[in-house]
């Protein structure tokens, strides 16, 4: 971290400044600038709040060098991390389908669109049970007995499910929940990353409608200081002024979060457009972006879904789609290959 | 709710179409336009999803009449909702003033603050205990020890107190809380509002980052569900791309909000500027448009406070700022008498 | 153009309605909802402009049937309208790449880097001779010098040339250009635009940082309605509230307009990003979306660019970059021929 | 400006670094940081791109200590400009009002408009002749003759008139115009700019949609460099995700602009807000926020107005506001002087 002062700073500003560091228990290296001092700290600067340290008198500007996150910082850590649930993975070269409805509304539902997506290739089933809605007055989910329903098809299918907790308190119901989904609206709950961060479970964390990538970077922060590092980010779209698609799909965090972690990451591009006509094509840039696997709504019936059925594609859709993806994936694996000898 | 149908829809999918409407419990009255037709719905319509009608083949386009907020739509509820906290009250022609520093720091230090805002005139004295951070290395707040604090200095000072909660099973703490605040982060925590909404503790309802003022109106809709009708809806800053300021204060916010609802709207300029050099003059502003109160952070050593010293300003600056709204109202008011003769 | 009207409508306020509805020269059909009327406006409703209808008193809400474009519009015009200069085209199922140096520095430059991409399989010379710079200490450009060694380099190495327009009396100075680009920032000048419909060349529009796809395809309406059909539309990356990347390329917009409208689109991910290291991944994805193009900024030495060197790739990495782009379309196409078979 | 640069970096490409910036004409101090090295760079660095500086290799990062905006800068003219037109002046504690109608649509329109503000207090008279309108379809003003009428009121009145222009074309035409605005949509239109900064015409020069506060200043840059100082910066409302007002006011640009720059700063909440009823409150928060002067649209009947009818206050609404804008005003007033005591 760099700290630049405003110049003609005091001896006695200068001092309070120093032992305030020094409580930091970081090391502070002074250099000489033309007119101004610039301090260099090394040590444990990522508990230093900058907007703070801008507030003392004579600091006119901070300078993070080392980004904020650590854990989850590919600096730190060269190699991709991979998570694996059942026989399908994510990172490292691994990709994977995560598909299903929006909601769970039955049983016979559930298990008829499970056994089309997995025929087509799906590696896991979503569904949710407890959903975060606008309004009070919609459909709020099955609840306790739509992670029920999953378990078993999971059981029957031998699919991996993925739900959504929305709430500290009803984690004992995951039990038989393979990955636990945190959605958009709580990706900054901290104290639902905090508890799902003693877990072992894995963890897929979607960015928030308007959360910044190094955001996202330490909301995992809170996970994998609890110790658990199975964990699977999701770009699921931004909020912008633009009102054509229900939300802004921003595959630029594709290669960007490459970059930035060793985490994994995947592309919702049902929530991050809401319209089942462009989800395709979205889910081939997003594989074309490099994301290690795409979650797609789809659902039997979308005119009579219980929620989002706008953004739903049917299961033949899905077979098509995934074709395409393993065509894609299968080409662009060739030319890499081609490109390595 | 208006449904438009596309042209030459087939009478078996109008059939399926009054079919699904049937189902909702809503009566139709169809008009036939040029060349297509018209179905204006009336009843219930707000549990209608319109994003799923509009996926039904036959359907163009869908539009609402009545906006989906019932409870807190000035539309049914013409007089202003008065929020009365202690001798301070909100809406209804009443102003007060919430001060207070960010997060609660010690008891000497919030017993300070608090006997100097209360001679400026503070009506409520605001402090954090659990702290929502971006990072998981920042302070996270005294927690249970900093509402005992609040509760003590409540009692001492005669103020009434308001504290932020995280999630619900910290509920049974904020017994001695006057006002419970539900954050930016959390305004759409559905769970946590649901069970709000079954106390009767008043609730200060912050608006998200990137949250519309229709969705900040259906969030107070799960708390009014619950039967809570002591909500103060705050405006707090929203996410854009301007980056002088840490988030852009929409001040629009207030006036649009006191035509769409008879909740009482404050605003918290600190938040919503990060930056203590204009909290003043947006105070004031906030005050011009019309605001029912204003939420301000005041700390008495900004650059040694624990988090976001950088957008509280001291209690002497405080003080002339409190005057300087007074006078405003003062004058503002007898105007309106003027007028009104 | 259907209007909804208030509830207990006066018939003063009725008959004024109408009145002013018949100067404009619609034909109006009243229906009965259950409560309010409603009323059909059929015939030219593109001239009515909405806000000014929801003003009129008795007037509740406004809805668009059609959109407000009409010479862009997919719905009236289904076949891809194919763009063609040289030998390259866009649109119909045709792709075609356009790159080269940010600005124009010199014939060499300019001549050494048209040769490397022509090789490579670039189909269009790209180079700015004219600079928008949002500060006016920065280079602005060779401006007419510029201008003249494109068309110089044009003549020895058989490529068509694109370039920036910024005025209107700049026009005659582009006649040995073959495709003139209105950039981002220049999108609403609506001065400019009408003067460009009015002449043959093909024109390269930019969508504006902060302009919506319905804005975007309103831009080409004025160049359209000079006469001016060659419109190749490019998406280049929206303002949000994200800094890692200096836009957000907005990916949905490519599926999005291939179905408002029969122009082809295409992307730049080197404006769109701003960053060299993920423009081949989202040049990649753009393909994936759909585009019928891209435009990528090729710098043989970056770092002395005169402008945003930031964001140009090298040669090399171009001749990489454009192999994988084939071979992705070569893919995807017989996937699309066996689709059909 | 400070230069991190990466550790470990080679001698030759430090020195190749070091020539590049000596080409620059800048004067370069390196110290030792603890382990890698910062250069200061001192001298007009305003010139530099820090893009391109960033893309040199062995730099890891880039800060600017002064802005780039020099003649606009506060810190080198700490004296408040104060722009005088006719009897009205903005800036050093004057503040004016502007007002008038949209669109020029006839003599007789403008006339009576700007008896009726006259009487009120407004100081200038504005009206549209060139109207950017994102349809082609839509009424794009009188062009030469509205600019003709609005001289003509001018002359009867005795109010100077402001009126945007939208190409340098048209900047003849403008002879009698009292202050050429420049238009949101032109903010970045640089050739426009270069045009007007080396007229001696007073500039309104609105913020564009999505601009930030330093790209305003920037683009006040252009003006100055020309020579023109008389230049009077307008917050208009930028664009955000927020739909329920047209745009967002970003009132905050006040107070921050104030302190940036020593130019004056007015606001306009009839576009920045697109709702006449909000305009009142909008104006009197602008007001409170420090600025120098309000931009209201009026028209003595909107429903009937060529344009934007729905932003537009009639004459008595306008008279009401101007008393209590003056009523706030000489209550901070007397407020202030009480301090100064």
């Amino acid at each position: 971290m760099i700290i630049l002062l405003k110049e003609n700073s005091s001896k006695s500003q200068m001092n309070y400044l120093m032992k305030w560091l020094a409580q930091k228990g970081v090391d502070v290296h002074v250099s000489e600038g033309v007119n101004r001092k610039l301090l260099t700290l090394t040590g444990n600067t990522s508990e230093i709040d900058t907007d703070l340290l801008k507030s003392i008198e004579i600091v006119d500007d901070v300078k993070r060098i080392t980004e904020p996150y650590k854990s989850s910082n590919r600096a730190c850590h060269p190699r991709d991390t991979v998570v694996r649930v059942g026989n399908a993975a994510f990172g490292g070269g691994n990709f994977s389908v995560i598909a299903g409805p929006c909601s769970v509304e039955s049983k016979e539902q559930v298990l008829k669109i499970a056994q089309d997506i997995k025929k087509s290739g799906a590696g896991l089933l979503r569904g949710g049970a407890f959903k975060p809605r606008t309004s009070p007055y919609s459909f709020q989910g099955l609840r306790e007995n739509g992670l029920k329903i999953l378990a078993e098809v999971s059981k029957e299918t031998g699919m991996p499910v993925v739900s959504e907790i929305m709430e500290q308190s009803q984690l004992p119901l995951f039990e038989d929940i393979d990955v636990i989904q945190v959605g958009a609206r709580n990706m900054q709950n901290y104290e639902l990353l905090k508890e799902l961060g003693r877990t072992k479970k894995p963890i897929l964390l979607k960015r928030g409608l308007s959360c910044t990538l190094q955001e996202l970077l330490m909301s995992a922060e809170y996970l994998m200081m609890g110790g658990n590092e199975n964990i699977i980010l999701c770009e699921r779209g931004i909020r912008t002024f633009e009102t054509t698609t229900r939300n802004t799909l921003d595959l630029s965090a594709v290669p960007m979060l490459k970059e930035m972690t060793h985490l994994p990451v995947i592309v919702d591009p049902s929530h991050g457009t809401g319209l089942a006509k462009i989800v395709p094509p979205m889910a081939l840039a997003a594989v074309a972006a490099g994301a290690d696997g795409v979650m797609i709504e789809v659902h039997n019936d979308p005119a009579n879904a219980l929620c989002d059925g706008a953004q739903s594609i049917t299961p033949s859709q899905f077979d098509t789609l995934i074709k395409q993806i393993s065509k894609m994936r299968e080409c662009c694996y060739k030319y890499d290959s081609q490109k390595e000898e």
